[in-house]
């Protein structure tokens, strides 16, 4: 060995390696349940909590892996959003309203009495219902992509109603935020800031995809590029990180950016040109999910029961909210969005990470909202298979 | 806005933000000197130089862009291995290892004689030696690719050539780290360093060949994968990380992965797969290149003096060293690879920042050594096309 001291070359070495075993540990754990036919993002999840510091300790979540997790889940939100049709949201466009907003308001409410029940504060069951109300759309989309089923009717609705459920459950975040720091809030600042999420996605959807109708190529006209890919990628990296200033999380800029190129794709397949940036990214977001996962979890009887009782407060409460948003449709489809709305993922964890961060979450519920995301997450895959393969 | 305190949420959207800027900065770059018939590349350095610290100040090389540029040159060379054959190796393997010796030896010598000139101590003109050393693959690599000339002799030349020439290289560092550390060297472990630089390259590339030549399935073997892009990409990182860890660098392995896996091109064409990463990735190499650059180069006279000097004593000993090396070879040819050695681009970077952390280099002949790094990749890729498109 040369033992250089150099500070630049081992980092980034370091860092290479990380991604590596990363890498190699999702797709160990993808092959493991391909073969015994589970739902291959589960192992890439379980293979995360194998490498992090619960099992294996071979990785940590530092500033570069989240980066690209980050990366992972933008990279499958405008994937799906590339399989989708704008008016194709719009034909769901009301149940998608129903499902988002009941999936909401129920977790929220069941949340906050749970806490209240424990003892908590009101600013702590405040946060605790906002961990549970956002749904996580890349586990969900993720399923549905790999059983080729991003094109019907259920999940375009699970799409919609996600898109609203986040709007929603940030607006939730900043209200609960604002009273564990202010000890109240302020209404129109809140209203204001809601207008603009809603109206962000309202005019970057329309707008976004009248240009590209009226001009279906103008992704091929810069020079530096033969493929329209680098232009489509420039567009979800500018979306997903405008959606992160307001507020939003970045999936529903990539999702939008997605549902824009979308309009170009019959004079042009774009998804072969994405498909190099999909296969190699969102691995990334699957084992930092896994990552998350403290020992704690597994060893501390109290934790394990407050795991308990959050995971089926958190299942039950979405189901119920989602089954009012469902009412009069088919009972196939909407047993299929029910459970596509349970799991909560990346949104729980950032949830429960600015409440820790802000004092108001102790360890231990912290740790029981991220085995709740976890367990939701790892859950639902093989019920959603089993919904879309046996009508 | 929803103003959350969202520590991880506000991260990854300013890391968003920085990759897209990096990103657009580079495609406009790219675009402006295409526009005006000059090589891209070039445009995406100049480009950093202009959003970096030196001009307009939107960016600055943290941890997560270094990521993402050394991937970049990664997969830069993970393509160019992919073109290229090992059998075509063996065939310059001869004037390779000439130019790569003494391309390696006589700027080595004029960075020492020059320093030693300027009255600077031995270990400081230890280290301006190393930093002339070594060549810039990358850079050279990418303005092939770009004419379409990875497949002439003259290329394959100087990739065999700056192999050899890292190696070499990389010693040297050791040697003036050696000296600037403890005063004197140990023979024996630079030695062996040596032995096992040498070793992983030959043993890797004539061992990762043989196998895929006898199972040239083998990629397409995992159930993870569709496509043989995943395997391929991790045995891309694992060997860019291993040549890391031996104190290489890291496009050393991704090449030597290339490599390995064109003996698998004739069964499936995998350059298609890689397209996606190989777009991607790389403009945050060249960019990173044009960020290095601080103010002080433009505004002090000294400083500019010692970057004339320091840029004039890289070229010709450069360019001297591989006329060593190219004696009896036709002249367009010779002269095609003495120009394709002289860009320093990242190597020199990398070595003048090991000297300045190790108190060796002052802040003037740092920012010197790295001008000339860019001044080197800047001027070589409109000569080089020159010379390749008008024989």
């Amino acid at each position: 060995m040369l033992e250089l001291p150099t500070a630049a070359a081992t980092e980034a070495a370091g860092a290479l390696t990380d991604l590596a075993i990363v890498l190699i540990a999702a797709k160990l754990g993808d092959e493991l349940f391909k073969r015994i036919g589970q739902p291959a993002i589960v192992g890439e999840i379980l293979a995360g909590v194998a490498v992090g510091p619960a099992v294996l300790g071979l990785v940590e979540l530092g500033e570069v892996l989240e980066v690209f997790a980050e990366l992972g889940v933008v990279f499958l939100l405008f994937w799906v959003g590339l399989e989708t049709r704008l008016h194709e949201m719009r034909a769901v466009g009301g149940v998608a309203t129903r499902v988002g907003v009941a999936g909401v308001v129920v977790p929220f409410a069941g949340g906050v009495g749970t806490g209240l029940l424990l003892g908590e504060s009101t600013e702590t069951s405040m946060f605790l219902g906002a961990a549970l109300a956002a749904t996580s759309v890349g586990i969900t989309s993720a399923v549905l992509a790999e059983l080729g089923a991003l094109g019907t009717r259920a999940a375009k609705t699970i799409l919609g109603a996600a898109v609203i459920d986040d709007i929603l459950a940030l607006t939730l975040v900043a209200v609960a935020v604002g009273i564990a720091a202010e000890g109240g809030v302020d209404v129109l600042s809140i209203a204001i800031a809601l207008a603009i999420s809603a109206g962000f996605v309202v005019f970057v959807a329309l707008g976004g995809v009248r240009i590209l109708q009226s001009r279906p190529g103008l992704l091929h006209e810069p020079r530096f590029s033969e493929s329209p890919l680098l232009p489509a990628v420039m567009l979800c990296l500018v979306l997903a990180a405008l959606a992160a200033e307001i507020g939003l999380a970045t999936v529903i800029g990539a999702f939008l950016a997605g549902l824009i190129v979308a309009e170009t794709k019959d004079q042009h397949p774009i998804e072969e040109e994405v498909a190099g940036l999909y296969a190699f990214f969102p691995p990334f977001f699957f084992v930092s999910v896994g990552l998350q996962i403290e020992t704690s979890i597994f060893t501390d009887p109290g934790t394990l029961g407050l795991l308990a009782l959050v995971t089926v407060v958190a299942v039950l409460t979405k189901l119920a909210g989602a089954a009012i948003g469902t009412r009069g449709i088919a009972r196939n489809e909407a047993r299929t969005i029910q459970v596509g709305m349970v799991p909560r993922g990346e949104v729980g964890i950032i949830v429960a990470g600015i409440g820790a961060t802000a004092g108001v979450l102790d360890a231990e519920l912290f740790a029981a909202i991220v085995g709740m995301s976890v367990l939701t997450t790892v859950a639902v895959p093989p019920v959603l298979r089993r919904l879309i393969e046996s009508p």
